[in-house]
C-alpha cells in the first residue's frame, strides 16, 4: 500500500532528486527532543493492551475528528470524569473508528496511521468498515508478541534519544527505573513548570506544597519559590534533562521589581491573585526561566497561543487534552522584547520558539531568529505537523532565517508507535522542499544532500545539546 | 477559446488525474445554497435588457476594477442617487468595458466572463476594443431569444436548487409567484435579518414597524421582537427556506440578561442606542439566532469581517454594493466562545462559518470545525472565490478539518448567467487539489473520485439540508 | 555556475514559457524608483575600496545572518559607536564571511551574491572557506580597474533612472554635483521627511532648525513648519524628485484641527511631546503629505510596520540599520480610512503602499488597491524581496487587484553592485508566475509577453511618473 514515492512532488525531475535525498535520510537514527511519551511505558515495558487503547482512545487528533462529525466521545470509550458508563468493548470502538476512517483522508493522522499499520504492524489492507475486525485481530495478536513491546519497538525504531515532558514536581521515578533497569534506551526528562507558575490554577497551591516538600523547605516567599525551581532544574539536569518547556497563552515577557513579584506571589498563596496578577507573573517567570537557562544551560522552549479547553462541556465531562484546544493570534515582536533584549544576545542561551499562528512565520519569527543569536525556530507544531504545514513553514521562513536557525524536527507525540511514521513524513517533506530548490537551481544537489542530514538529524541534536 | 484543461496543473500526471476527476463532476446538477439572485428575475422571466445591463452595470466586481484604474462610475452607467445624468447608452458602456478588459487578466471575473461568453452565449472571440461592438450585437440578438430567458437558462444550467437571500420582512411575493406559476424550478428563500438587528441603521425603525405589521402586533418590547422574528422564520421555512444568513463586522457572541436586552432594545426604539449598545445587541442576537436554529433546524450562516462602504464618496453618490467594502482582521476563537459553548455540541444545529481573513483558516477555523459537531466551513468567500483562493483554502484547512467539515461550494452571486462558470471553475480547482493528493500518493484515486462528487454536489446538499 | 533556467519551475512546459518570457524582459533597461544608494558614490565615482567594504560590512542582510549564528559584529569590521577596536583587516572579514556562506543557502542574499560575483565580477567559483582568498584577490584586482567604478557599472547595468532616498533637510549637493559633472546618468532624489515629523526623536529639534535655515525663517509654528516642508518638496522636485517616502510604525491617518496640530507642535518644540502627541502628529502629517502630493504631484510611498532597533544592545553599540528591525502586525483598512476618504479618489494622486505583514495582501491591500484609483501596491518589500516572497505576493494579490494596480519592481537597496541581480531575479520570478498562468490556460501566451514588459519596466515608470 505504501508508495515509496509518497509525499514527493509529481514532477519527475523533482521527484528523482527528492527520492535520492530521502534515501540519504531514511535510515538515520531518530532524535526526539520534544514529546509526550509516558516514561512509565518504557519503565514497565508491558504489552500494549489492545488496538483501540493503543491507537484510538488516547489520541485526541483521532477522537476530535470523529466528534466533529457527531460521534459521541462516550462511544469511543473515553472515560468520563464522573464515572458514567462508556463503551467498554475495544472491538466496538475500533469498528466505529474504522467506519469513519474516511474522515482522515489527506490528514496527517490518516498518513501516520496508514504508515504505522503497515510499517510497524505489517498490515497492508486499507482500514474500513469491512476490514476492521480482521485488522483488529491481527493487531491484537501482534501486540501480544515480545517484539511489539515498547522497548523492543524503541530499538526497532532506531531512536537515539527520546525526551519526555514532565511537571516541575515530577519525581522522575519512571526515568530512574529505566536507568536502573540496565536497559540502554536514552530517555530524558524535560522540565515543564507550567502548573508551578499558573497562580490561578485550582491545583497550583498543591504543586507549591509539593515543590516545598521536595526542596525540604516550605515555600512562603517568591525568593524560596525561585530557589526551589532552580533546585528542581538541577535535579532534572542530573536525570539527563537538556531542556525546559513553557506553554503560555501569550509569550508576553516583562520583568517585575522584586517587591512586586513578592506581593503577587503572596496574594497568590492566599488564593487572591487576580487575572492581571497571573499575566504579570507569567511574564516575569518567563524572564526568570530565561535567566536560569543562561545560567544552567537548559534549552528553553516556548509553546504559546493555544486557548485550552475551549469547549467547556467536553472539558467538564472528559478533562483536558480532548481536542478542544483552539489557537489564538499570537504576537512575538513586542511580547518578547524584554526577554530578547536581556538574554537574546547571550552565547550560552538557546530559545526555541513555536507557534500556532502561521501569519507570524514571515512577519515575526523568521526575522527574530534571523537576528538574535539565542533564537531557533521550532518545527511546525500540532496542526501544522503535516505535509502542507511543513512545506508552508520551510517556504515561509527559509529565505529570511535560513536553515541553520531552525531547530530540526520533533514528533511532539504521546502516540509512541507513531514516532517512526512522523519522522519519516518529515524527512520526505524536507526532501521535497530541498528538491524544489535543486530543480529550480537555487541550491546545488550536493548542498541539498548535506542539508537533508542536518534537517533530519544534526540540527535537532545540536539545538537541544544532545551531542 | 476555452481550453478543456484550463486551471489544471501543468504536470502531465496530475493533469491526467484532474481531468478524469473533473469529468466525473462536470455534469452533476448545480446546488446553489447561498446566493443573491433576485427571485423577481425568475418570477417574471423577462428577457435580459442588454449586454451592459446584464454583465457590467450591476456587477461590482467589474465596476470596482475599472474604477480603480480611473474610470468614473458615471461613465459605466451606474445610477447616481441624486439622479445626476450618467452614461445611458449601453453600447458606450460596453465599449468602455471592452477597452479595459485586460485589467481582468488572471482574475476570477476574467475567467467567469470568458467562460460565460463562450459557454452560455457561444461567443469565442476575445473581448477587446476591436471586437466590442460585434460581440455586443451578437449578445443583444441572443438575449432576445426565448432560450436566453432566465427560466430557460435555469433549466439549461441544470440547477437543482437555488437559494436567494431575503430580508426578514420580505414578503417573499416573488417566491410565491414562482411557485404558483407552475414552473418547477426549485427556488428557496434565505432568512437574512441583518437590518432587523442593526439598531443604529437609519432604516431600522421602519423595518421594525414592518415586522410588527407582519406579526399583527406592534413591536414595543424585546420579547415581541424575538417572537416576530421566530414567526418570520416559520414563514420562510414554509416557503422553502433551509437557512439563515448573518453579516456582521465581528462574530462576537455574548448572551445578555433579559433585562439588559430589553433596556437596549427600548433605547434603540427611542433612537438612542449607542455604538456599544449596537455591539452588545448584535452579539446577543447571534446567540438568539443560534437558539432558534437549534429549535427550528434552519442552518445558520455567518459572514463576518467586511467593513462596508469604506469609500464614503462612492457610497454617498451611488449607494451600497459598489465594490468599496474592505475586509478587516477577524477573530473567531474568543468571539464565538459563548455561542459554541452553548450550542456547538447540539446535534440539530449547523453553523456555516465564512471569512475574509485567510489567516484564520489554519489558526482558528479549521481547528474549530475539526472539533465542534455543529460547525462547517463555508467555501472561500468573495475575493477568494477564485482559483488561487480555493487552492489556498483546501491546502490550508484539509489537514486539520478534513473534507467532511467543509460545506461544499456556493456561488454567492447576483450575476445569474455566471452561475455555471462559477461552479465549473470550482469543480476544476477541486479536481486539481485532489489530483495533487493522488499523484503524491496521499489519496487513492478511487477515494478522489468519491470526493469530487462530495465536494461538487453532495456536501452542499447535505450541509444545507436540501435533500 | 549560474544556470540559465534558475528560479523557473521545473515542469518542462512551464519552464519553456517562463524562459521565453524572461528572455523578452532580460535586456530591458533597469528602472529604479526606490532605493538607498548613496548619491555621493556616483558624484565621486571613486573605486570601491575592497571586497569586504563592498559586499559585507555595510549589508545588514549579510551581517545579521552571521550574527544570528554567533558571529560578533566586531569581527565583521562594523564600527562601534564608542570607537572600540574592531576587525580592521578586510581579508579576515572576507574569510569569516566565506566560512559562513552556507548560512545563505536558499536566501535571496545568497542568490544575489552568487549572481553578482559571476555576473558583475566574472567569478564562477563557489564562495567557501577554501576559495575565499582567491576570490578576494580577484575582486580586489578588478575593483581597481576603471570599468568597475560606479559610473561605469551604472552604464553597464543599463540603469535608466535611479532614485535615491534623502532627508527633508538634505542639501542634495551630491545630486547637484552629478548634474554639473556632465555625466548623463539619471539620478533623482526622493523626499523622505521621517526625521522632520518624528517629534520625539533626539535629533528632531536640530532637523527643524536646519529646515528653518533652509527656509530662511525660524520655524516656531506648525504653519511655518508645513510651509517649509512644501518649499523643500519644491526644491526636491526641481532637482528631479518624483516621489516622497514615509516610514511609520503604523499607517494610522487622522486629521487634526489646526489648533490642535499647533498645540502639539508647540509642545514638541519645547521637548514636551508625549507618545500620544507623536502618534497623533504622525497621523496628521500623513494627511498633510497626501494633500501636498495631490497638489504637487509627487508620488507618495508609505513603508509601515517595522519596529526599528528591536535589539537595543546592538543599536547602542553599532547604531541603526544593523539588521535588528523586526516587523509587527499592520492594519490598513481602518488606519487609512481618513486618508483614502479624503484623497483616494483624486485623479492626480498616487499612493504606493508597502507591507511587512503578508496577511494583509489578500485581506486589505488587494481590495483597497482594487478599488481606490489613487492606490498602487508596492512590490514585496525587504524580507519578501525574494523568490518565494514575490511568488506569494503575485499569487495573493493578482486575483483581486489585477496586475495594473501593482507598482512594478524596485530594488530598495544600498548595495549598488547588487542592482542587476535583484532586477534579474524579479524578472525571472514574474516570468515564472506568468508561465504558471499560461500553462494553466488562465492567460494567453501573448498576453503574458505583454505583461512581462509591463511588470519589468513599464509599470515602475508609469507609477512613479518617470516617463
Amino acid at each position: 500500500m505504501l508508495n515509496p514515492n509518497r509525499y514527493f512532488d509529481p514532477d519527475p525531475a523533482t521527484r528523482r532528486v527528492a527520492r535520492a535525498l530521502y534515501e540519504r535520510a531514511a535510515s538515520l537514527p531518530l532524535v526526539c527532543p520534544h514529546g509526550h511519551v509516558d516514561p512509565t511505558l518504557l519503565a514497565e515495558d508491558a504489552p500494549f493492551p489492545d488496538p483501540a487503547a493503543l491507537l484510538v482512545v488516547p489520541d485526541h487528533y483521532v477522537t476530535r475528528m470523529l466528534y466533529s462529525q457527531g460521534v459521541p466521545l462516550e462511544r469511543l470509550g473515553i472515560q468520563a470524569l464522573d464515572g458514567a458508563a462508556v463503551e467498554s468493548d475495544p472491538r466496538k470502538v475500533w469498528q466505529l473508528f474504522a467506519d469513519h476512517f474516511h474522515l482522515f483522508r489527506a490528514t496527517p493522522t490518516g498518513c501516520w496511521l496508514t504508515d504505522e499499520l503497515e510499517g510497524v504492524f505489517g498490515i497492508s489492507q486499507r482500514l474500513e468498515s469491512a476490514t476492521a475486525m480482521a485488522i483488529y485481530d491481527e493487531l491484537q495478536e501482534k501486540l501480544a508478541r515480545p517484539e511489539f513491546r515498547p522497548r523492543a519497538l524503541f530499538d526497532r525504531f532506531n531512536i537515539e534519544v527520546l525526551c519526555t515532558t514532565d511537571a516541575a514536581s515530577d519525581t522522575l521515578e519512571a526515568h530512574q527505573r529505566i536507568r536502573s533497569s540496565g536497559w540502554k534506551g536514552n530517555i530524558r526528562p524535560t522540565f515543564r513548570p507550567d502548573l508551578a507558575v499558573d497562580i490561578r490554577h485550582p491545583r497550583w497551591r498543591a504543586e507549591i506544597t509539593r515543590l516545598g516538600e521536595q526542596a525540604g523547605q516550605e515555600i512562603t516567599q517568591f525568593r524560596t519559590f525561585v530557589a526551589a525551581l532552580e533546585e528542581r532544574r538541577n535535579f532534572f539536569k542530573a536525570q539527563g534533562a537538556s531542556a525546559t518547556d513553557h506553554a503560555v497563552i501569550t509569550p508576553y515577557t516583562h520583568e517585575l521589581p522584586d517587591a512586586e513579584a513578592e506581593v503577587i506571589f503572596t496574594r497568590a498563596l492566599k488564593g487572591q491573585a487576580s487575572a492581571d496578577d497571573a499575566q504579570a507573573f507569567t511574564a516575569h517567570m518567563l524572564m526568570e526561566f530565561a535567566r536560569m537557562s543562561v545560567e544552567d544551560g537548559l534549552v528553553m522552549q516556548i509553546h504559546p497561543g493555544s486557548l485550552r479547553n475551549h469547549n467547556q462541556r467536553v472539558h467538564q465531562r472528559f478533562g483536558s487534552d480532548r481536542g478542544c484546544d483552539i489557537p489564538v493570534a499570537t504576537e512575538y515582536t513586542r511580547n518578547l522584547h524584554a526577554l530578547l533584549n536581556k538574554y537574546g544576545n547571550e552565547p550560552t542561551f538557546t530559545l526555541v520558539l513555536f507557534t500556532l499562528d502561521e501569519s507570524t512565520y514571515t512577519r515575526e519569527l523568521a526575522p527574530i531568529a534571523g537576528h538574535y543569536p539565542a533564537v531557533r525556530l521550532g518545527p511546525p507544531w500540532w496542526f501544522y505537523d503535516s505535509i502542507e504545514g511543513m512545506l508552508r513553514f520551510r517556504h515561509a521562513v527559509t529565505e529570511t532565517t535560513g536553515f541553520y536557525n531552525t531547530a530540526g524536527f520533533n514528533d511532539d507525540t504521546r502516540a509512541f508507535p507513531s514516532i517512526p511514521a512522523r519522522h519519516d513524513l518529515c524527512r520526505r517533506v524536507d526532501a521535497t522542499f530541498l528538491a524544489r530548490l535543486v530543480t529550480r537551481h537555487i541550491l546545488e544537489e550536493e548542498e541539498a544532500h548535506e542539508l537533508i542530514v542536518d534537517l533530519s538529524y544534526t540540527l535537532a541534536k545540536r539545538t537541544y545539546r544532545l551531542d
